[in-house]
């Protein structure tokens, strides 16, 4: 029989007001008592007048310790249950993109949470990050082959954030994976390791952000700051670009983007250089070096809340560094994929630093995340990622 | 000999963090009183030690008494001044647009508080809102033609805003200008009517926002609430919807709609529907329509700060009414054009109307103004656009 998970008084606000997640805190702990539930165990959740909630996974080990799957009480997720909502991802992924490469689903915005599926043609990955999604791993795995008919399924589960929830790290493919995988963004074709890249290999997340790149690189010398396997670099090279340079501390990354560029016809303008960024940008600037575009996408320089100051002053060099790069009506183009910094915060970081560096700002766009990263309106913590294009003025021209 | 104008301690800071405004309480009065200055007179601004700020022009009847035209001080605003701003402006739009449409000028974003410019091709609009720019009327005639050579110049010099200013309104063209002009915009051509038509008689700032209708519409029932001339409808009806409702108060517009409609080959797709928007929505749900895609792209109803609450009512309103006209798996279209209302909250207020109406959102994009409404990193007041694009399920599924 399905157990209950009881809220104190007044803890419903959030949940009511389309929310997914409970705190440990807001448990009647002398009613139901969290440590009865063991990890990823379905419950039905009530309020303190035993008001139906809807179904929750319980983790009793965790912070977030209940995380809602339906509003329907009493409901069991079985293959059908997980069909349903996995049906629901995809027909919008379908009706917004022609090919099949995409996130497939995207955790709490697709009333999934915990689970994130990305596509690759035939080739799907899948991370699990709460004991809730663990312990349904096999029925997920039944759904997904039952509504999208996989060739592969590539089990990503070594992200950090599972310790949070007492699992421990796992990469596993069924039935084996090809080393390289094939992925398509914006009409250009590139080559992934989804065993051994970085999260799963591919950041779909920044498209329709790279799509703008041609709007701004034509004829251009172009700077590719924390470039990865060349995701930005290459679709500027493609967009035309005159030269582009690409940085990255990882040597197995730059090998890739290399191939990846002879396989997109652009290997003569696309150059890799391997360091540290900070270090890098520092050497090019006394080098005399200047370039007409520069693209700034670090991985999260905040993780925590507690490393909010020190993760701005991070973003407030790398930005001012950039910017000294820059020629005269250079064009800056800045991401943040960190939750804990707001669009406005990094605009603001963006302002501090032309301040410092002497440099006059216009903000031209501001990107978001891609469809298939869907936002819930009522949790904020699905929102994470701002890219701002900006150009950049030298000196202090009132602009 | 060029009057000085004086802040007291510790009012520069805006000034110095980027910003371009002075306001009335923060000048020393009794050291440069402001009763001297002429409206729209320039002057050198420097802070209570006197160390220099830059060449503002002033208005001593307005609440923003000053605004920065130079950092440099004792600058005129003369001819080539203006060409060399009007130029920098130029350069950006002519390297983001293959075709002769867009804001030419955008305000302070351009370093010309006070003054919007767009271009249709050969014909120009000139929006002058400041008497400081108005004083400067001539001369920044002269250095349009020098820039642009215009064909046209049309003054419409009639936004309400100006009566803060203490100017009167006028509307006037040099040479005569012909009662409708040509705009291109994403690839379709629509007729506007630069003389009489709301503001400049074209909103360029949706322009991106609307390139993204053709992912949602196609072989989709379209409604266009406050249509206007038929920016957004007509656009859907061309990227590929069965049939466009278009629904606006003003029967000039709705006309000048449906010749648009025919101009561009769509007319058997286009409805339009004259009245007012809430009792439209209101009938239109009575009598059991439904719609896949609602697009509401409403005048702003806050403009002052004082009417933010009503302001937020009308929008959750309104959202609401188009959430109960969605079918199953319904796309939401939703701007504010209103400076008062962050973009956060007009997602809150989305998320707000949905709870009423029984929907769950997915957020699927955030769009802003295009990059000829370039965003200054230290002027808030210069970021006004949002449009959300949402995905709408009917019930409490827990997405």
């Amino acid at each position: 029989m399905t157990k209950t998970l009881q809220l104190r008084k007044n803890e419903d606000h959030r949940l009511r007001a389309g929310h997914l997640w409970v705190y440990s805190n807001e448990i009647d702990v002398a009613v139901t008592p969290l440590t009865a539930f063991e990890p990823g165990e379905t419950a039905r959740l009530q309020d303190y007048r035993e008001r139906p909630l809807g179904t929750v996974y319980v983790n009793p080990h965790s912070l977030i310790c209940a995380r809602l799957l339906d509003r329907a009480p009493g409901i069991t997720p079985d293959t059908a249950w997980f069909a349903g909502r996995i049906a629901t991802a995809a027909a919008l992924r379908k009706r917004l993109f022609a090919r099949p490469f995409y996130r497939l689903v995207y955790g709490e915005s697709d009333g999934l949470p915990g689970l994130v599926i990305d596509r690759y043609d035939q080739v799907f990955t899948v991370q699990l990050t709460t004991a809730g999604m663990e312990r349904c791993r096999d029925t997920i795995l039944d759904a997904l082959r039952q509504v999208m008919a996989p060739a592969t399924v590539v089990l990503r589960n070594d992200a950090p954030i599972r310790t949070l929830e007492g699992l421990s790290p796992y990469v596993e493919a069924l039935p084996a994976a090809p080393e390289r995988v094939v992925v398509e963004e914006n009409g250009l074709t590139f080559e992934l390791e989804p065993l051994t890249g970085q999260k799963t290999g591919w950041f779909y997340d920044h498209r329709m952000n790279r799509a703008r790149l041609p709007a701004y690189v034509s004829g251009r010398r172009v700077l590719d700051v924390f470039s990865y396997s060349g995701a930005w670099g290459i679709q500027a090279a493609a967009g035309g670009a005159r030269q582009v340079e690409c940085i990255d501390e990882s040597r197995p990354a730059l090998d890739l983007l290399l191939h990846n560029a002879r396989l997109n016809g652009v290997a003569d303008r696309v150059e890799a250089r391997h360091g540290e960024a900070f270090a890098l940008l520092r050497a090019l600037h006394e080098g005399g070096e200047t370039f007409d575009v520069i693209v700034l996408d670090p991985p999260a320089f905040i993780t925590r809340r507690k490393d909010k100051t020190a993760g701005m002053r991070a973003y407030q060099r790398l930005n001012q560094l950039a910017m000294q790069l820059l020629g005269a009506d250079g064009i800056l183009i800045s991401a943040s994929c960190s939750f804990h910094l707001a669009a406005d915060e990094l605009r603001g970081t963006l302002q501090q630093a032309a301040l410092h560096a002497d440099r006059t700002l216009q903000i031209l766009e501001q990107g978001h995340q891609g469809p298939d990263h869907p936002v819930h309106p009522a949790i904020p913590e699905t929102a994470y990622l701002k890219c701002f294009i900006a150009r950049v003025h030298r000196g202090d021209a009132s602009v």
